[in-house]
């Protein structure tokens, strides 16, 4: 299904080596059934005169609440086999902007940033010094609070353990990893050992964008590693003068080059619409040094861009009507 | 002195409320030197042929190992009386960049944000785990690891003391603070409660850029709140094809223009030289939605500029010959 042209609210689920023949059609439908929930969600919140913002969190939040994707529950390992979680929300109206790195406690990440974003003067808050913030703020705003536990699922274990294998089998050590590795894969369905974010960019009744990413970073990750998610102008950025946008990908790439943000200058500057600078940065000046990924870009008249340079992107569009496209593959 | 226009190396030691009759001239002796120093240890780099990167991380390291500035030894406190020091490096030629956040050991940060551009995969590693990984390097590249304590300074506990008992003041709590207050203002100089991030740009003989910054944050910050310095494209940036640039200022307005990686964007896109990009940035887009401070940006041919909102800006100044200008004040 080709994403359509004009929406109100795009949602991206990540961004990989995801390729039909070995993605069972049952777990494609598991997909796009959450990226179809993530979208009315937020359309719910579009429809009823709802904010950009709360729109990007309500569809946020139920890609963080499903294990399918590297977010919230679900989301991978780090080396030492703890979770880490990274957001960003930005206002495109205000350039309020608000992150968090490293934080291990809140149920919605999404929602942990929109707190900073809203009751500290900080933009960035990380780790230990986060957490806290946010335990002493959660009653007062209703931020849910969880274990550590609760994120973890089987399978990002299982594949913990394999990446460690597999990184010990290429140093010489003896391991099984190369066969557990297929298995898993075959499973998956793509290598979502590495990809996996998610996002959403949305476009409100009052004309205002906003942007906002979440993500558990990259399988066996070094602790203490941050993304490009959670870094406004490189996952995250938003600018009701230019456009909304999400990333997925290789984040060291997306920071590097300072990836949303560039989208930005280049309307600005260029005068680009966003059907070219967006592709223009993920197809040209990622692609050719090597930074895989894709984005979500929306502009202030509801012209969408989803490019990615990878085989798949988990991606889904709703139009002002309401009307949902998701797509997987390369269409 | 004004800066020349050409240089090889330009450092930075904060930018903020400094007025001539709030510094006596001992200060300002003191401050002048160690800029002058830092400058000298960089071109001494440059001259016998090194690279852009170790000009940064030498002038940067007399920075940091001097109590005047707000980066390693003499960085302001937390809210909790905690030290924690963020620092990012990037090297124009290869876009490569390594980056700290809330890092509390390694005597100079700048070599830690080195060590994670070097030594890992990954552009940004922070808090607890950044320690762990900079303890289990240190030996084998030559970190010098220190305890918390040698960062902390007198003066830094004064200033936090008066932060929080003003706070408590303006929220009605009785308090001496005002005068104490006064007193430091008086033997500081200058408000570098909020300001006094340390940085450099350089250029070497092969025509690589580099930049890096190095920053102990704002005195009484919320535990992990994490500012510009360390992000790229925000407080830090360096391209070949552009400029090196490094921030200081109040951070959360830099984060959400992006400042850095937008001077560069404006020489890229239209065609603006640093001499234009790096003012407009400053005086136009940060001052005209009240963001202070200031940045140092050289291009590739050596072109200098060091503009700032602020009444001051430590900054210094070496050409190619050797020959070192230093200004506090608006000249």
């Amino acid at each position: 299904m080709p994403m359509p042209a004009k929406a109100v609210l795009l949602v991206h689920g990540g961004a990989g080596v995801i390729n039909r023949d070995s993605m069972s059609s049952e777990m494609e439908t598991r997909y796009t059934t959450k990226l179809g929930d993530a979208l009315i969600a937020g359309h719910k919140v579009l429809k009823a005169g709802g904010s950009s913002l709360d729109a990007v969190v309500a569809a946020i939040q139920v890609l963080e609440d499903s294990p399918l994707f590297n977010a919230g529950k679900g989301a991978v390992l780090t080396r030492d086999k703890r979770i880490e979680l990274d957001a960003a929300i930005m206002d495109g109206a205000s350039l309020q902007a608000g992150a968090v790195g490293a934080i291990t406690t809140v149920k919605n990440p999404i929602t942990a940033a929109r707190a900073v974003m809203e009751h500290t003067e900080h933009v960035m808050l990380i780790g230990k010094g986060a957490e806290m913030f946010l335990r002493d703020i959660a009653k007062k705003i209703g931020l849910t609070l969880v274990e550590p536990d609760y994120f973890m699922t089987p399978l990002r274990i299982e594949q913990l353990e394999e990446a460690l294998a597999s990184e010990k089998e290429r140093y010489g050590a003896a391991s099984h990893s190369k066969t557990a590795h297929r298995k898993t894969r075959k499973a998956v369905g793509f290598d979502e050992n590495k990809f996996g974010t998610v996002g959403a960019v949305a476009l409100d009744q009052s004309g205002n964008l906003a942007a906002g990413t979440s993500t558990g970073g990259i399988t066996a990750k070094r602790y203490g590693r941050v993304g490009d998610s959670p870094l406004i102008g490189s996952g995250t950025y938003a600018d009701n003068a230019t456009c909304a946008i999400s990333c997925t990908g290789h984040g060291e790439y997306f920071i590097k080059h300072v990836a949303s943000y560039d989208v930005a200058a280049r309307m600005k500057y260029l005068k680009e619409p966003v059907s070219i600078a967006a592709p223009y940065v993920i197809n040209t000046t990622l692609r050719e040094c090597g930074g895989f990924g894709g984005m979500i870009a929306l502009d202030r008249h509801g012209n969408a861009a989803v490019p990615f340079n990878t085989p798949g992107m988990f991606r889904g569009a709703v139009t002002e009507d309401g009307e949902v496209s998701v797509s997987i593959y390369c269409d």
